[in-house]
């Protein structure tokens, strides 16, 4: 990864915000910038340098990992930030048309405690100013070792389905479900999973976001299985539904209308339109066949270092898509109390179109 | 759990900030209070009512869990509960000494863009207040039923310790270590890992968060062992170091040396006390024997929804011991480089002293 073009595409960022630094505190953008992969620690993106600060503990670790000048602050990364900032962001040399020392904060992500805390530890003269995403912007289209390493996260992560179908069998708690695939993502090298698995049966698959329970799979229905791992710190994503027992024939129906409203999405994807546009392709196409009213969330979300991150891909969002970056496309239609029915790939934007990334044929299985 | 209870004593904390109403957004706050457990969610409490707004992907989950009234916003809960706030909080019936409507908002949690965000959604009349912590002060002092869980997942956390000891051998992976106690894990019933298993063997026991890689176990040397479980939504956190080979007199000594300070601050632990006295019990006793400045992290934390709350047990925290309180004790000294041992149970603060909940052996075990 080179981390350096990364602090420089970011630095030249800055002036067009009339930001003296940019103070980097979301994790994933400290780990995206320079490398380390510790929970404590901050990057300031200043002028030509940047400098990162961390405590005792990651000593250490943020010798081996990171690409910048390291701070070890007795009182914390942030204390030891504004410190930095007292000493080396001269306020005195600010002509009388920018009076201030601006200071950038990550305004998603500092809460307004950390935000008053800051303020009250800078000397005057130096403001802190709230910016929008500035480095998940970098962070959304992705270059080539990061899509590689995309590509063997959704790799892994595909495979864990065969696990999934070799479990799934009435009687069987989804909790045994999600441990035996977690078991294999550890044993494949997996660093974790990228969010709690989800193993959603029977009246649970309609709950979009169902967590494996001690519930057992029952007799006959829908199982929903979303799950993902983190491989070399990237993130894969994936849901496939599987029918336990022999759907009937409007279940059937209903499973089909999602296969094609899933295709709908992949076949918007394209450099140059707004992530809406994808939303839009998928909701037409369940809204045609009268289920649209079953589609309670958006279509998809970029994925990296984070298993959410930008652009969402919803109704109203007006990111337009670019070659390299990746996305979840997977719409979902959910009877309450009944069934739900979700698939979804990862795919990454090319020049022309783009490419599906997940490997799982999308065709109903059934167990 | 008894929600109504925690909501009425929350409630009674309002007027003493001065509060029409608290939007509480943290979601292990969320979940204290109205049982919620899903991932969008918040609660506003006032007067003497609380309500409660999700969105369409929880309708289900919402009506099954959470107690207190329910509101399906179709822009987000946060615009829902915004809409609410104008219509039933009413400015105009404000006295003329208090004319605004005053919202505690959780200012360690809320992003300063959230911040904005809600400010710009209310009418005029109604102003933010940032509050401190006050769901975690409630959090801080647990209940029986919460105890009860905190034992059980203690429990199933120290019995994994087995599995590592079965596994940790020359030449095996960390992974491999974190990988089988993560499947006894979920088949005896966790919902998932407290944090990130941390199996660091070697001189990467000298990281005090190495978590597993895909390093291998030495043919000699400590390797630290830091794991947890959740268990019915409660947390366990637990370390014990063990060595591999015949550790030399040297290591020897430092680590009974860790064991009197753990030992040391488990004494200390009892109502009407500081926690910084905690702190200190065990760094005084590393200190005396010159091993103080390796001991480059705080003595323990609360645990509890989260596997990190209130309070911290740390040098300069004034938090008084009550009983009730669960925290860990967690010295550690690390030599970069080199080595680590850090050795860590939890305890509930009785009406006396305490009582350790981790019920594993603290004598160093060769392997």
């Amino acid at each position: 990864m080179d981390h350096k073009a990364r602090q420089e595409r970011l630095q030249k960022t800055l002036s067009s915000h009339r930001l003296d630094a940019l103070l980097v505190t979301h994790l994933p953008n400290v780990r995206y910038l320079c490398g380390f992969t510790g929970s404590a620690g901050v990057l300031v993106v200043s002028g030509a340098r940047s400098v990162f600060f961390t405590d005792g503990r990651y000593t250490e670790q943020a010798r081996s990992e990171v690409r910048a000048r390291i701070v070890i602050g007795r009182e914390g990364p942030i204390a030891a930030a504004a410190e930095w900032f007292s000493m080396h962001l001269n306020v005195s040399r600010k002509s009388r048309s920018a009076l201030h020392v601006k200071i950038g904060i990550e305004g998603e992500h500092v809460t307004v405690a950390a935000r008053s805390r800051l303020a009250s530890l800078l000397p005057s003269g130096m403001r802190l100013q709230e910016v929008p995403v500035l480095v998940e912007q970098c962070r959304m289209v992705k270059d080539e070792e990061e899509i590689k390493r995309i590509r063997s996260a959704v790799l892994l992560g595909a495979s864990l389905f065969d696990c999934a179908l070799e479990k799934i069998r009435p009687g069987v708690p989804e909790t045994d479900v999600a441990a035996e695939m977690e078991y294999t993502a550890r044993t494949r090298g997996a660093q974790a999973m990228s969010f709690e698995t989800i193993i959603a049966s029977g009246a649970r698959s309609a709950l979009p976001h169902g967590r494996a329970s001690r519930s057992v799979v029952p007799r006959r229905g829908f199982v929903v299985c979303d799950f993902g791992v983190i491989l070399n710190d990237y993130c894969s994503d994936m849901t496939r539904t599987v029918y336990v027992g022999r759907p009937s024939s409007k279940e059937r129906g209903a499973y089909q209308a999602v296969k094609e409203a899933q295709q709908a999405a992949v076949n918007a994807v394209r450099p140059g339109i707004a992530v809406s546009e994808v939303d839009r392709a998928a909701r037409n196409l369940l809204r045609n066949k009268r289920l649209g009213k079953y589609f309670t969330h958006s279509t998809g979300h970029g994925v990296g270092l984070e298993i959410h991150e930008p652009p969402r891909v919803a109704a109203g969002q007006a990111d337009i898509l670019r070659p390299g970056m990746v996305i979840t496309i997977e719409p979902g239609i959910y009877i309450p109390g009944r069934w739900g029915i979700r698939i979804e790939d990862m795919v990454v934007v090319t020049d022309r179109g783009c490419e599906v990334l997940t490997p799982t044929s999308k065709e109903l299985i059934e167990i």
